[in-house]
């Protein structure tokens, strides 16, 4: 048995049964022993941020990994972005790496690079691995880093003779550590300042926004008075008829900075403190208001759901959650509007579906829109990486063949990761994109005014123009081998949503928005 | 004045005129400050992979530095690829990354990542800018450094409040090193290895991929008899009628160990010592034939031209150079073979271009098909990372808008850095790109066999398989606004070759060969 051939054997042994691939020269090993090992589903994708915010979406599905297979320093920049989101949403992630062969290394190839200091900035665990006779071991550490709470993007560096080498030895699984509950200090803590009458902000985020979490934030809020946010950018976030419903702390800091006015107890259960996404000249990047004191009930490495539950219990034992109820918007008619297109989703969204939203400024109101739709999960854009929305989706559908998938994808993301589509044709997903065509970069040119930057001209507003040519995305989603129509008004919207979502395999629908006023 | 602006007008100063951008809201002052120095053309990139090619491709042609301008980590990230050819090529860029304002850096916000570690493996110069007032002297110092011999990646990193703060400082320009001669000990050890009666090659590469290198070369070639190649990616090569006509070293090892069999001196000009591209089971990695001597005549630092000369100058005082006289193929007929695109490209290159080559596999008997065409300069994959050729044309075309661009470019490598044709598009540049179409990363399939692994089945062919499904190139090219054709013979894309190189604007011609058996 070969290097890559105890890799493979390793990983299934660990329960990692797919792997998205991107694979080059260095990588043919593992390629190669895929037939020995048919129980490995291999997943081709055209560019490694398919491949990477693919293992990202099936994380967040499962919740165990998947291997994201990449070629090099090259490869692993590619995929880089991708990673990133990952990990700010705790996803686990095999990154196996192939690099040149040892021997190899010194002659500085075009290809050679320092994988590490690629690597390094994703904080979680890289190692190299150097002799065939360790290469499944590795492959066990890397799995099981991996799963540390709250999971962790592993990336396992794989030499070319690492992988064609004899001796390779298949290793058991690693027991991956469970989350802890976090100590009764902080529990503690949490429930003295729900107790008391100060105005008070439970803010969920990560492991807290778990069904059981969500509901255990809502007794406590019905006991105490409590107002429940989650957090900006979750990483799954279940929703939708039937479960607790709570506002998602705002993007704009204005818009954060008002939900938490008054908080002079803020609890976070799973969340960071809450701070602006970026830096402004006119507005503090700590959203903590002045005078409040925050209480980590819960990191993101804890059980932040059973911390929440063991909270509810000391603070709301008599109560029951508050459930959202079945509640769709009318289908709205009309030419397509940022409101109106978020009605046409809420009206008609499948039960029990997969939402990944990349829909940005064009998706403002899309919460208030599916808060009673049938129950869904939601996938955000966690790292603020763009160009994750079709990748993770496809990932998503990968992990759950039995749910629908809903990506709804801003243009200027769409660009970045478009070759998902074939992909999803490919493997034939139950994947509906809708694109938010606004033919802009709009949440830029909200921005430029907001950073306080002075009345610019025409040659800065052009950076933020795609209609110069319009794109069209059903052009290239033909392309690829996925049926795609257009949408300009929200009866038409509702038709093609209706058709894609009963029929099997891919298919996207470009809607004709307005940029956000 | 603020951070920005001094940075756009010490640019200016320095004569770096071209910013190919991706910007997001920590750029966004340097956005802002475009309308007030009109003489900076910003170009829009839909993906950062496009900006940094493009960056690249500009150098490659004007040999000074564009700006690349990229959203924090995950900008770089996505541009890593590319900058990591343009590093290879020896490129000048000076790629600008935006990131949160210094005090926001501590709240982990979700962009947040180490830039440095990423910026790193490129090898060049990086500096974070961490005033306003010294933005302005940090950017002509990454200017300069961009412009050390032979051109490195400069990474400046600027913080959201360097750029929005008061106080910048415009830096006038600082002189850029000129590339040295090497010491004479080295000329003379190359002069007294040509001169024995060794047999001896004259390897090429870097800053000796001059016209006057070339010449040098050839002079020298004929007088001692030596044999001259060039390496196997050079970053721009000089060819055609009325210029010396070398062979490129091969990519595959044996390919290249049969060029160098029985060489004993090995003169290198601006060439590292020649080793295989990967590591294999079967193949030395050194290309070095055994015994060999290797004389370091120039390295990439040097001005291995003016080496090169000052060589000829003492073996081949008498010599003239042996020039290509312009023979191009007769235009062939039939159904589309890896042997007949090569001859209409031959047969109707048009005066002057420049030609972006990531045809890969398909394109490997272009060289002699070309050698005879009128003079053009040919831009090579010089570091291995695939998605170069879209944006290496989009750069090179805005560097000379007087001449036209042909991109011969593979469809797996297409479609990393696609958007690159929206580029085209809006900027209305002429390019005209062909795709070869063979449904396959057929170099996959052949590397598969040359890396010793054993007979693999279908779950392994599938991985380089790009027709389930097939990819239509003329429809995603014409959803990005570029008139698009498709050629399965000869005639055809000869007739639709000359139509797009006649009028104006970008095209894109599908061609559909067959892979290489």
């Amino acid at each position: 048995m070969n290097g890559a051939q105890s890799v493979l054997r390793t990983l299934l042994d660990a329960g990692v049964d797919v792997c998205f691939a991107n694979p080059g020269t260095s990588e043919m090993h593992l390629v190669a022993a895929l037939d020995a090992f048919p129980a490995m589903r291999a997943v081709l994708g055209l560019s490694e941020g398919v491949v990477t915010g693919a293992a990202d979406g099936y994380a967040r599905i499962t919740g165990t990994p998947a291997a994201a297979l990449l070629h090099l320093g090259p490869g692993l920049a590619n995929g880089w972005a991708n990673l990133h989101n990952a990990r700010r949403a705790g996803s686990p992630v095999v990154a196996i790496v192939g690099d040149h062969a040892t021997y190899h290394k010194r002659f500085d190839a075009p290809l050679e690079s320092d994988i590490e200091s690629l690597a390094d900035p994703l904080r979680g665990w890289v190692r190299r691995s150097s002799h065939a006779a360790d290469a499944g071991a590795d492959t066990a550490a890397a799995v099981a880093a991996a799963m540390d709470p709250p999971g962790r993007v592993a990336s396992l560096l794989l030499p070319g003779d690492v992988s064609w080498g004899d001796g390779g030895v298949p290793v058991e699984p690693i027991p991956p550590k469970a989350p802890r509950l976090p100590g009764e200090a902080a529990i503690a803590a949490a429930a003295g300042a729900l107790r008391d009458d100060e105005p008070t902000t439970l803010l969920l985020g990560g492991p807290a926004c778990t069904e059981a979490g969500l509901r255990a934030a809502s007794r406590i809020a019905r006991a105490t008075g409590a107002r429940v946010l989650v957090e900006t950018f979750p990483a799954r976030l279940p929703r939708g008829a039937g479960l607790p419903s709570f506002d998602r702390l705002g993007y704009l800091p204005e818009q954060a900075a008002g939900q938490l006015d008054g908080t002079q107890r803020l609890v976070l259960a799973g969340a960071r403190s809450p701070a602006t996404f970026f830096g402004y000249p006119d507005h503090a990047s700590d959203l903590v208001p002045e005078g409040a004191r925050v209480h980590q009930l819960a990191g993101r490495e804890h059980d932040a759901t059973r911390a929440l539950e063991d909270l509810a219990g000391r603070v709301a034992p008599e109560y029951a959650p508050l459930l959202a109820e079945q509640a769709r918007p009318t289908l709205p008619g009309g030419a397509l509007t940022v409101q109106n297109w978020v009605e046409v989703i809420g009206a008609l969204l499948p039960d029990n579906a997969i939402v990944a939203d990349e829909s940005n400024t064009s998706g403002l109101l899309l919460p208030q829109a599916t808060a009673g739709a049938p129950r869904h999960d939601l996938l955000t854009l966690t790292g603020g990486a763009i160009g994750q929305g079709m990748p993770v989706a496809t990932g998503a559908a990968i992990a759950a063949r039995d749910r629908p998938v809903i990506n709804l994808e801003a243009d200027g993301s769409a660009m970045y990761t478009l070759p998902a589509l074939w992909t999803q044709a490919r493997e034939q997903l139950d994947v509906t994109t809708v694109v938010l065509n606004n033919r802009a970069y709009a949440i830029l040119r909200m921005e430029l005014g907001r950073v306080g930057a002075e009345p610019s001209g025409a040659a800065a507003k052009s950076l933020f123009d795609l209609s110069t040519p319009d794109i069209d995305f059903t052009a290239m989603a033909s392309g690829m081998g996925v049926p795609a129509s257009r949408a300009t008004t929200a009866e038409e919207l509702a038709d093609q949503f209706r058709r894609a979502t009963s029929e099997p395999g891919p298919h996207l629908i470009e809607a004709m928005v307005p940029p956000l006023a």
